[in-house]
């Protein structure tokens, strides 16, 4: 998993601006999925549901930060059933629920403890790639050592040389300001966080023996901060990034939320054509980057033999703005952000039938949990899991498939939430997405509608046009119908609940039975000491 | 709490065919509650609102016997957090989930898997008045233990001695078939469950001191089997009985699921004025049992007086059709099954305003969880509980209400579910209810519709009547406007998303700065080692 990827920034995915021949190499080898949503356009949200198979509005982490309620089954404790170990290296954004623990007993130095604090996760590596901690092992102490033990130290390694540069003058030049974007990482690029993390995953995978396992090797690129190694920083050139992606219309929108969003001081930065440039530039070097490691990854599993029993899952946790639509940072649901790359390699001889090609079906980050547990052989978590398994479009199966995707926003802790006057309960966005028309609940407000295959860039809102008000209101239906699905029913399986309609009664109770004759007309047996 | 009492079978709330003085005398001391509904008109679920302050649809336990999830915070967890003891005498119906508790290595015979196995309260007694147990505690070995002691042997003391009677030739008579409710249980009145139950709740309060604690003081009656102590079990006629509520219509409905359910066998059993009136003149002596001992604790609450500080709650988990609408049991959500009585003294000068009159405000079992959270002054906990603390309508205040009430009901596991050829995960019901109009959404079938000013008694189903699509529209918003709201965002306090907002980003996180002006300018610092 790469870290705030755009899809349209790989070649297989038909970008003429920068080449990434390792991942298109993995495309020409799996399937590539062309209409790939994640359940939340922000990094916690969207990976509790790549790693719970749930919608946001399920396990309830709505946003970065807020915690993964404590009980919420996760991919480790599925896979962990059927003898599968489920490890991590890199990032998970996960911040423990500290209270439920405590509330249960649970101490996070305690084996189930761990696996509770990181999202069910066996921690090989944890790297979140970020600079503080509020709790053990949150952040990247795992690399700072290793910057150390290869001679760059410092009270914070991971800032003071992966996240620093040497100016012109020699002095020190922060990755935090975007205008230090051009310079070189003081780190050399064989000990860059993408570099190391790739060791450490290919260390993973060597030390395991012939036991199956999953490894969430997770990238922090080409996430912020806008600092990559040399040669990548300066790899690229302004000119070479596509055109921004905005209009007028845009700008001048009656819509409060987007205005308030496009007043965000990250916003307004990013729409900045020369803060646009140097990020992005940078943004280039490190998908470059990115993929110049996976291909040094891929190598590996070649020579090895692993291709053969191995699936490969690349992806990515959402997109960026970059500037398109007048938006910095993810958040919201344009296809910059809310759509993926990804890319699966299934080494089974039934998924030859469809190497290296393509499927618009609509497909969402929490259907990798069913896909894996499918490829593992795991039992039906239908009743858990909301996602649904890939294998059948991988093996090109005809299949009924999902009408829409969801994807939901909780914009509470945000500026805008504050400028708009919403109250916290009420700072929610829903997309529902049915393969062309796109369409945007905003809570108390009116919705946003676009019609991707009139306008695949995303730039006129339809909503207010009456002409639209069928499509307004059949996608309208469609968050009803989602919204009312069972979600929290976690506890009993659907062969649990067959059974139950079989018996009818628990054993031992009779309702509403007149008589004895009623009774046993009915099959059942009077208890034993009762005459009558 | 009483279990499957009718809010129309005591006086207090109307009823001129039975005399329930104690229970009235608690109303004229109390605030009488005239809507209150159950957020599931069956135990389980209804249950574990109660215990929770959550909706169905956001615990998840939407059927008797499907488990609470771990984790899922109770009024026990709330309790215990601000030093107050949270005890159980008697039912709750709750069924551990013993999956997730193995998952997170809590063990049932630990301090907190024993809180957790029991949704959250430390047991003191736990009889849920049902004959099979499936984990321990579940049932009620120590009320068989109490007839053992007294006397009354055998392999199950609770369905020989409180469930058997002695027939007119001396032979046994089991309570679990109707025409024997005439007779009289072979417990004396003395020994009776409801009798018991009340003892032990009075010695558990007799044993606190000075602490704080709350006792849910649990009945099984007047629930089935229906079998009374002598005298209650002739002390009625069934001409004492109110008439039957149904009409030919309603037989003649052209709505699937409401013809599968009046054919389903206990349905047409009760639906019989034969078995009506042998189940009714019982349940009538059971109720009239419960509120006699009910006097026993109040006197017992006077004479030590404890009700200078004690808030006394009482109320139903749901009610029972008992015939109406062609309909036995509870289930659906006519006003017989899904709406309870509820009364409340609040020892407080404050509530002097409002003792013995009543109020019509829509209210739900979810709103004891805060009301009880309000009376020990803990913190708020509207993140994660969705009801609303009576105190402000007992203490007179005006307020902002709640404009509509819900409950849910899953039929999954019922007969009629496969008789209309539902799938399992669409087998859902909701009830939206504002006071007027009583809207039941059936998932993939028309809604019915009943306007209980012009139509008290429910007859008349108006959702296929022209006239009425407006309203039918009107209540449908509101059912999506409750099914988007927030429910699993319980890791987070309001009052944290507050600091969050504030904060805008993480210490030690920039994002988006151009440069290191636009950063001061921010009011934010430069990381120390770095000079641009």
């Amino acid at each position: 998993m790469a870290d705030q990827l755009r899809w349209d920034y790989l070649s297989c995915y038909g970008a003429d601006h920068i080449e990434t021949p390792n991942l298109d190499w993995l495309a020409s080898r799996g399937m590539r999925f062309n209409k790939a949503y994640v359940q939340s356009p922000i990094c916690g949200p969207s990976r509790m549901s790549f790693y719970t198979g749930r919608y946001v509005r399920s396990h309830g982490s709505t946003w970065n930060g807020f915690p993964l309620r404590v009980g919420e089954p996760t991919l480790g404790d599925h896979l962990r059933e059927i003898g599968v170990k489920c490890s991590l290296v890199g990032k998970t954004h996960m911040t423990p629920d500290k209270e439920g623990m405590e509330r249960l007993g649970i101490t996070p130095e305690s084996t189930i403890g761990a696996l509770v604090a990181q999202c069910g996760f066996e921690v090989f590596v944890r790297d979140d790639g970020t600079n503080h901690s509020d709790y053990p092992g949150r952040c990247g102490e795992d690399y700072d050592q290793y910057l150390r033990d290869h001679g760059m130290d410092g009270d914070n390694p991971w800032e003071e040389w992966a996240n620093t540069a040497i100016g012109p003058a020699g002095e020190m030049r922060t990755g935090w300001v975007i205008e230090n974007a051009p310079l070189a990482a003081r780190v050399p690029k064989e000990h860059s966080e993408t570099a190391w993390l790739t060791t450490r995953g290919i260390d993973y995978i060597e030390a395991q023996g012939d036991q199956p396992w999953l490894c969430h090797l997770s990238y922090i690129k080409p996430h912020w901060p806008f600092l990559a190694p040399a040669p990548y920083n300066d790899m690229y050139k302004a000119a070479d990034l596509p055109p921004v992606v905005r209009s007028d219309d845009e700008r001048q929108t009656d819509h409060p939320l987007m205005q308030a969003w496009m007043n965000m001081r990250v916003c307004k930065s990013m729409a900045r054509d020369e803060v646009r440039d140097l990020a992005g530039v940078c943004y280039m070097g490190l998908i470059k980057e990115l993929d110049d490691q996976l291909g040094r990854l891929f190598s590996y599993l070649r020579e090895t033999g692993r291709m053969d029993d191995t699936m490969i899952v690349f992806c990515s946790d959402h997109g960026d703005n970059m500037g398109d639509h007048w938006l910095g940072e993810k958040d919201l649901f344009y296809d910059c952000s809310a759509r993926i790359p990804l890319l699966i390699y299934d080494p089974r001889d039934q998924a030859d039938a469809t190497r290296g090609t393509a499927t618009d079906a609509l497909v969402e980050g929490i259907d990798l949990v069913p896909t894996f547990l499918d490829f593992f052989n795991g039992a039906d978590k239908s009743h858990i899991l909301e996602g649904r398994s890939l294998s059948p479009l991988m093996q090109g199966a005809a299949t009924e498939w999902r009408e829409f995707a969801v994807s939901e926003y909780d914009y509470a802790t945000r500026d805008s939430r504050r400028e708009v006057g919403m109250d916290q309960a009420d700072a929610r966005l829903a997309m529902i997405f049915d393969g062309r028309w796109k369409y945007v609940h905003v809570e108390k407000m009116r919705p946003l509608l676009f019609d991707l295959e009139d306008d695949p860039d995303e730039l006129c809102d339809l909503a207010t046009n009456p002409e639209y008000a069928n499509e307004l209101s059949r996608l309208r239906d469609l968050h009803f119908e989602w919204s009312r699905q069972h979600h929290s029913r976690i506890t009993r399986s659907a062969a649990q609940i067959e059974r139950m309609t079989d018996a009818k009664e628990p054993p031992g109770i009779y309702i509403g039975y007149r008589d004895k004759n009623e009774l046993e007309g009915d099959g059942r047996q009077m208890p034993d000491h009762a005459s009558g």
